[in-house]
Formats: C-alpha cells, structure tokens, sequence
C-alpha cells in the first residue's frame, strides 16, 4: 500500500508577467521561495507551448531545491513537460476527472471555485484543494467574477472538507480577517508580483500568517 | 507483436474559425469529410481549454463515423482529452520526443518544418509525417515565414525517407505543381475554410489528387 504524503501549502505564490515586467517567471519564483512561500504557481495564458515549457523548467528547479511544489495553471502539457507536482484547474480549464486519471493520485490537483456549488462540485471531481475566490475585488484577473465576501468563503470553509486556499485581493491589511474564517490558507499575485519588493512583501505575509491569530 | 497500422492521410484540411466565422469548426470538419478529405486538423491558439475540448470532442465523432483520424495542432492535453488519432506540433509547440512518449507508437505525430534542418530534426524526434512550408507564400497563418517554393520541397520530399506533406498556399492551380515534386500529400486552411462552399472545394481538390499527376 503506498500512503499518500501530499502535502498542501498554506501560501500559495502565482507568478505574473503580464501585471508587472521587471521580473520574470523565474525571478518571481526565486523571490517568493527565499520570503517563504510553500506553493508556487505559474499561470500563463499566453505565448508558445514550447515558451512555457522553457520557463516552468527551471522554475521546477527552484522549487525541487526549496522543496515546496511548483503547481501549474491550466496546462496538463505544460504539466507533464516539466515534471511540476501539481495542475491547477478552473472551471474552464482541463477537465479535473480526466486529469486525475492521467497525472495518478500523487499528483496535487487543485480547482477553482466562486460559489459554494464549484466548490462542492471541485469536492466530488477530486481535487486535493480548492482556490475560492475572489474573496475581494481583485485586478490581477480579467475574468474574475464579482467578489464572495469573506461570509461566503467561511460558509465555503465550513461545508467543504477539503483545505479551502483564498484568494483574490488579499492583502497584508486583510489577511488576518481571512484566515479567521478557517481558510486553509491564501494564494496572492499582485499583492506579491507588483510589490516594490517581491521577496520582503513575501516574507511579511508569511509572518502574518505565522502568527495566526494574532492581529 | 503489435502491428504498427498508422495510415497516413493525403489531404489534410485544417479547420478554421478565424480565418472565417461562417462554420464551426465541427460544420467545416462535416463538410470537409463530405468532400473527401482524409485527416482533419484542429488548430486553434485562443480560448479556454476547455472550449477547445468541448470543440474537438464531436470532431472526433464525426471523424470515427468517417474513419478519418483527427489530428490536434499543438495541444497534447486536447489531444488527449479528445482522444484525437494524432498531434501536430509545430517547432514552437510540445517537444516532439516527449510527445511520442507520452502517446505511445500507435498515436500519429506530426510535425512541422520550413526548412531542410527543421525537416530532418523531425526525423530524428520520431514524427510520422513532416508538414512542410509554407511552400507558397499564405495569409492563413500569421507566423509563416517566407516560401519554400517547389525547389526546396522537392530536396526535403528527396533526403527526408518521411511522407512530406506540402502546405502554404496551395490551390486548386498548384496542386499538381505540389504533387510532381513527389509530395506525399498536402495540407490546406483557405482553400477549404474560406471558400463559398468548402464542401465543393475538397470534392475538387480531391479529385484532381486522384488523377494523380494528370494536369
């Protein structure tokens, strides 16, 4: 029998390039790894196939070195060619029954979620986590809905049994209130990509988020 | 033992839906397979994912009804999801050798090449068929570089021991021209898509492939 260790990180970086353009990808990664994230994401929506394969290699690099998982958005090819350890799905993207079929059960498959019912249906596909969101106005997503309010997210945290990852326009100011619902934990773009300093504004969050409870 | 049957089409129509917004690509696909094409191509840069697979699933129906593979541009995650019979991936796109590996010898791969080193490089990485061009100067595909012309398609058809499909701007008026340079087979987008009825344009391109090199 082969126990399943999936561990699923609380602070979730997603690198952009598209928000800001001094760093790269691979830049951003490399910052929010030595501030203390425990989950990179890369999300890309444009640009080759081989482009993104040529950046998520050696962003896996890094994150193999820190041991903390590189997750993909979307792309199950991107996925698969750079050996990431998981696949993040919105409900737009690959199908998440199919992909758990090809990626096994080791591999962490998280899905999107902005209403109660993506979350529970999210719950019956399979996944390991759900990204809910967004919890506020967010500008780092062009088609993100309206916002749920941390009310929804708590309603959310309560009635799936699953690590319930927030996001959409958390902040350093508002982080405290969210992980107050008993979210899980929280996945953060601008608030770390389009900072002054992308590894400080890291490290602050993951200070907050340390001391727990405590405003 | 298994058998390696992996027929290689002689008439490749890509479906379009840029190019033209009169058909889906599932009503080009129908019509196209009406006319007498024998491999049909999906390529598409743009939308989610999972339109794409929402697109390509009743291809693929309509192609197994027809017994005509399907062939998905770029994509191995569409590709797969759809149970496509093939992908195409151009130098851009998923690495070819992981491809082959992913799909195993039964699924078809082909790939792209404008050059005699691209040609060969396809060669090397394990393709089935080279798609080579543009050999006449195209307005399908944005990123095409300069034209082959006949001479250079003639040498590739030559050194590369490979069915050599010809595409870029081929009509109705060149195809011979295409076809005595020893060409496996062509592939076209305008010449069907953009056409008035693209029904009539296969039935015709096919029928003077069939006369062979009768001009």
């Amino acid at each position: 029998m082969v126990i399943k260790v999936k561990k699923i990180g609380r602070f979730h970086v997603l690198t952009d390039t598209l928000l800001q353009h001094r760093f790269s990808h691979e830049q951003l990664a490399g910052l929010a790894l030595e501030g203390g994230a425990d989950t990179i994401q890369f999300r890309q929506k444009i640009g080759t196939t081989r482009e993104m394969i040529q950046t998520t290699g050696p962003m896996q690099a890094l994150c193999r070195r820190a041991g903390v998982p590189l997750i993909v958005n979307d792309r199950l090819d991107v996925a698969i060619a750079s050996l990431a350890d998981g696949i993040h799905l919105g409900q737009e993207d690959f199908p998440i029954p199919l992909a758990r079929k090809i990626l096994g059960e080791k591999t962490i498959i998280g899905g999107s979620a902005s209403t109660l019912d993506e979350a529970h249906k999210c719950l019956l596909e399979g996944v390991d986590y759900v990204g809910f969101g967004p919890v506020f106005t967010t500008t780092s997503k062009e088609d993100a809905g309206p916002a749920s309010g941390l009310g929804l997210l708590k309603q959310v945290v309560q009635e799936i049994p699953l690590p319930i990852i927030a996001i959409g326009g958390i902040t350093q100011e508002n982080i405290i209130q969210v992980m107050q619902t008993g979210a899980y934990g929280i996945a953060v773009i601008s608030a770390v990509c389009c900072q002054k300093d992308p590894r400080e504004a890291t490290r602050i969050f993951r200070s907050i988020l340390e001391s727990g409870h405590h405003a």
